[in-house]
């Protein structure tokens, strides 16, 4: 542990082998019989009922449990368009998670696209390979007509994790925020700082969750957007404030009930926060380095609720919290898309469970003798195996409900056979 | 055991769950720091060094052992033209028996092309993924240029196995038949039935083996490919034979010392095999009927050597004799392709190995108290677990010497971490 996190880093990707993932077999490959219905003669069986019947993939090959993370490289993490081949230990990564949170076997596919459009006719004629596709790490706004075009044209679940994921988790997160602050959803005043896929996507959830949109200051490189910019996407303009005089940040959130900050570093200051109302919401969500730092925040404000995106600080806003158990309740049902409905599943089902009890493994991962609801903890930890159970039940629950699904709820979770109920 | 090969067959690929293949994770992946090196912060590390050099993707990635076996389910087995998604569950085996034999991650594609350049182009730009490409299944004429393309257009080995697998196997075979037989390669008369991909393909490497390229003659469903027809794709006027009178698989079968079957059952009759020279060797590869039963054939002649494509009787031609292998060696070298000295490397080791003992587990295995190089031993049993180390040994040296190896032959075969090594 004397090596700085960089070699960690290096030393763990290149061991015991390279990389994070291997194929293994599921069925016995040890003798002639074996291999005999494994492969030739007896796999003639299997692609003859598959011929008859799509559906027979999801019972002769491992396409219904198989989700593809998939990039082209152009917004990785925070270091931007590194390429495709650059973005791949985030995907294999990605896949890890999903294996060790939700049982999901997922593969990473780096895709050198030309265009969107040769990106997204790339992803439509392999998609038949899988149960389900998590693009990733792709930028804005190409992201957006590549996430439309790819839903429309597979039928199987497509999920922009950098837009939907982090949004689900931000909501979850704001909802209980806004309770413990004592605050109307409805009324509230949110300005979010950064305009981009992930922005967007948070403020459109936040309407389904109840934020009027008349409520909503989306701020950008150049200043608040509304409707004077003729400089707006078709993304942003949608967020575009009307008939305000508020120019800056420090115009918007004065008197703002919640922050939002998907931007970088320090942009936030304590004058700024001291201006907001009282017992703000501030999710200062950039990483590492949030809009403000959480010292600074909390020496301004004793009123103040607060959660950034890191793991060193109370109420971490991570993904992994929804993307894992979102594809498995869907895988489950064999559902064809991720509707809202089961968008806002996971959102609730990740918000009640902040507010049970928290087993004693989790706090013991943590070295913490106390965790309960409240203004430190208002979402779940990473490592609570609960997780699986509350958010892929609810969203598989939805998905039948909402008409997404193509075969019953299974009813019953967790599943025995899934790895994350080791973790700890 | 009672049940029906393919009720049998069906079951094998549903239990214990759909599929024979899944992800596992490499790394630990059960604290968080475990997860602060495999994801967000420490991925950004390997991110940034494969940025720099793209070499850096075989240090900290999977991709080095990762092979794709691809298909657009154009010819699946001898099965036709089922479509993509038809073909999973012969990839999926094809990425088990890479897995088993020679420890190669291995994961189907299967692609939904509107046409052959449209699966070109799909396959390039998701090659970055992998270490190496095993095209399946794909129908000619379309196979060639498919191949020619993504060897063009990518610096990963791209290896089309129904047409390279079957022809190093088959050369294998028949270099020890014609030595058994006591015939000079360069004098013998080869008659091939089938003109497809597979066939053109042996055809080339018999040739690299010593075959001279006027003793053969190939038959398509019209009769004797020669040079007084218009209606030859370019891949099979290479093989017209010039000026001859010959016309059907009699004529051409009279006098002949190797005939190679590609085509279908029952093609050749008694009185054809009768016609042939002293001592022929009759490779009747269709399956799962060969073009003539090895009990009519020994039947009229018994000074035959005989191959077929079946494991229930000698000299089985499987092609897992060499593509697990061929991809060990390949990858091990890092070989930026597979070329023809890398391909006869393999005919040789494999043909090499036939005329060693066997080892007392092969024997055990198929339950035979005796079995030595021989009229029916031409060529090693699958499950021979010394394959892989003289098969992917003389791949990777040929690939250095060849200067297709972008590194140095690891020069120490087998690999301890090879699954294969437990096969019986």
């Amino acid at each position: 542990m004397n090596k700085p996190l960089s070699q960690r880093a290096l030393d763990y990707h290149s061991q015991p082998r390279p990389g994070k993932i291997s194929i293994e077999l599921t069925t016995p490959a040890n003798t002639a019989n074996d291999l005999a219905l494994a492969y030739s003669p007896g796999v003639a069986e299997p692609v003859k009922a598959i011929h008859e019947s799509p559906e027979n993939a999801y019972r002769y090959t491992a396409k219904g449990n198989l989700v593809a993370v998939i990039s082209d490289g152009s917004a990785i993490l925070g270091l931007g368009n590194l390429g495709a081949l650059a973005s791949k230990p985030v995907m294999e990564g990605k896949a890890l998670l999903f294996k060790k949170f939700a049982g999901v076997d997922s593969i990473d596919i780096e895709v050198d696209a030309e265009s969107p459009q040769a990106f997204i006719d790339t992803v439509a004629r392999i998609a038949n390979t899988f149960g389900g596709i998590n693009l990733e790490d792709i930028k804005a706004p190409e992201c957006f007509e590549i996430e439309r075009q790819l839903i429309s044209r597979c039928d199987i679940p497509v999920f922009h994790d950098d837009q939907h994921g982090t949004a689900i988790v931000t909501a979850a997160g704001m909802l209980n925020a806004l309770e413990i602050a004592g605050k109307d959803i409805h009324e509230a005043k949110v300005v979010c700082l950064g305009a981009g896929a992930a922005a967007t996507a948070c403020m459109r959830l936040l309407i389904n969750s109840g934020v009027r949109r008349h409520n909503i200051y989306m701020v950008d490189r150049r200043g608040v957007i509304h409707d004077g910019r003729g400089d707006l996407t078709p993304e942003k303009a949608i967020f575009a404030a009307i008939g305000t005089d508020k120019r800056t940040l420090a115009d918007a959130l004065e008197g703002a009930d919640v922050f939002l900050g998907l931007a970088g570093p320090d942009m936030v200051s304590p004058e700024m926060l001291s201006s907001m109302a009282p017992q703000p919401v501030v999710f200062a969500c950039a990483n590492p380095d949030p809009e403000i730092k959480p010292e600074i925040a909390h020496a301004t404000r004793s009123d103040l609720i607060m959660a950034t995106g890191r793991s060193d600080y109370p109420n971490q806003v991570n993904n992994v919290l929804c993307f894992p158990y979102i594809f498995r309740g869907a895988l489950d049902v064999r559902a064809r898309y991720i509707n809202e409905e089961m968008k806002m599943a996971a959102v609730r089902a990740i918000a009640d469970l902040a507010q049970e009890p928290v087993p004693q493994t989790v706090k013991d991962a943590y070295g913490i003798d106390e965790i309960s609801y409240g203004p430190d903890y208002i979402i779940p930890k990473p490592n609570d195996p609960r997780l699986l159970g509350v958010v892929a039940d609810a969203v598989a629950k939805a998905a039948v409900e909402s008409g997404a699904a193509s075969k019953d709820y299974p009813g019953h979770y967790p599943l025995s056979s899934i790895d994350a109920l080791e973790y700890i």
